[in-house]
């Protein structure tokens, strides 16, 4: 048992859908979460960059004493995880990894389509490593760079929002799997279904990623207090709608959470 | 006579179009140009933040030798270029005072449109100044905080900015003048003459600003040389779209370019 919080680390409000279903699987956990809305979006910046503010984000959560760290952000994970989970003894996890453990297992899923940023997808990380897992997979991906920007406008539900989506969808119309590989996708998630096959299956990267931690996080890590966890959530910009979209499309407001704007 | 170049400072792609248009004015200066698409977009950032990161590119173009700095950028102008103007003792412009200027000593013009970012807006640096000069004026304004995204992408003429457009200019369709108060702006001016009457001005914030320099800039500063100005221009993040769309639609492959990184 390990009383410790869970950091959890986003370019923005994105990461609150891994929160949420983070919180789902683990209710007791305590939660640092870090959103750094100075610097989004993280989806056109350079891996430098990324890597950078990946690694500012990480020694703030562990100047926290937080116990491991979620990168909760697409982005981030594709781009910075490989070098900074060499570079730090905590345990770091992505939202990568656990969609494509996911995935290769399910062997009814042939013909999988990726949605990311910009960088997301220009890296490939999704589909090289379903590719390595499982050659045969017949993989699309499209870069959806103002879906988090729509997102953080809070027009999920606009006829901006219903556009893009369609015009993103274009060539996704029948696979069998869809990733969501940005986390502020599930908030468009009526949107997609709108788009895809009644059989298509939307992964939601946060419960692929809560159910990935479930099965593989060292057990001497879960805390086993009965009670509520508590959520922390520092902003390294607090002039933007984080709070709003938070409360619209996250219920945010049954979890104890505060505010604490860092400026760095 | 003074040989030194022009700097101008902008948040990322949109100040091109205030340097096309100073350039037009004055075809024989140079120019560095500063694109911080290392932290744009600036629209929803906070005061603090745009002030610390106008500080930033003011320093940097100082260490150019610059002989005076353009703001290039609506944000920048309307919540920094008060205090940095106090700060430095090189002459520095932004995009309102001259759209003031030029709005309050023509007659016609009484019912007037501003269209900027959520912090251009929200810090009414347009409306007060305009009203200051002039109360019995008009005003409407609003921000249109997914413009300026969707110019980075390069996605000027696609249905998405169509609808996007049309849904900011809802109440602005009768207004004697529209200020493009955001630089990216005047990328959309064929999709905002769809929205308006015949005789309503589209106000371009780097026409105004190249006239009121070209009458209020010491001439003692001008450069008079027979030569074609040199641009420099320094991005500090390279991973963006800017190279397209400046070749796309300002025509910057007419100009001697170069493009130098810098990792701030």
């Amino acid at each position: 048992m390990d009383n410790r919080p869970i950091g959890m680390f986003d370019s923005g409000v994105g990461g609150l859908t891994v929160l949420k279903e983070f919180q789902n699987m683990f209710p007791n956990e305590n939660i640092i979460y870090y959103g750094d809305t100075k610097s989004f979006p993280y989806g056109n910046k350079s891996k430098e960059n990324i890597i950078n503010l990946s690694k500012k984000g990480i020694d703030f959560l562990l100047n926290k004493n937080v116990k491991a760290i979620i990168i909760a952000c697409g982005t981030a994970t594709s781009q910075a995880l490989d070098l900074v989970s060499k570079l730090y003894s905590i345990p770091i996890f992505g939202i990568i990894e656990p969609t494509v453990s996911y995935i290769v297992n399910k062997s009814s899923l042939k013909r999988i389509g990726i949605l990311g940023t910009r960088g997301t997808i220009k890296s490939n990380a999704f589909e090289n490593n379903l590719l390595i897992a499982k050659p045969n997979l017949d993989i699309i991906s499209k870069a959806c760079p103002l879906l988090a920007p729509i997102a953080e406008e809070g027009l999920i539900d606009s006829d901006i929002a219903k556009l893009a989506v369609h015009e993103y969808m274009k060539d996704l119309h029948d696979v069998d799997a869809l990733i969501l590989g940005c986390t502020h996708y599930p908030l468009f998630t009526e949107l997609f279904k709108n788009e895809i096959l009644p059989t298509t299956e939307i992964i939601n990267t946060g419960i692929t990623l809560s159910n990935y931690l479930y099965s593989n996080l060292n057990k001497d890590l879960f805390n086993n207090s009965n009670n509520c966890g508590n959520v922390e959530i520092y902003l390294t910009d607090t002039e933007c709608n984080f709070l709003d979209i938070a409360r619209k499309f996250l219920n945010i407001n049954t979890y104890k959470v505060n505010f604490f704007p860092v400026f760095s």
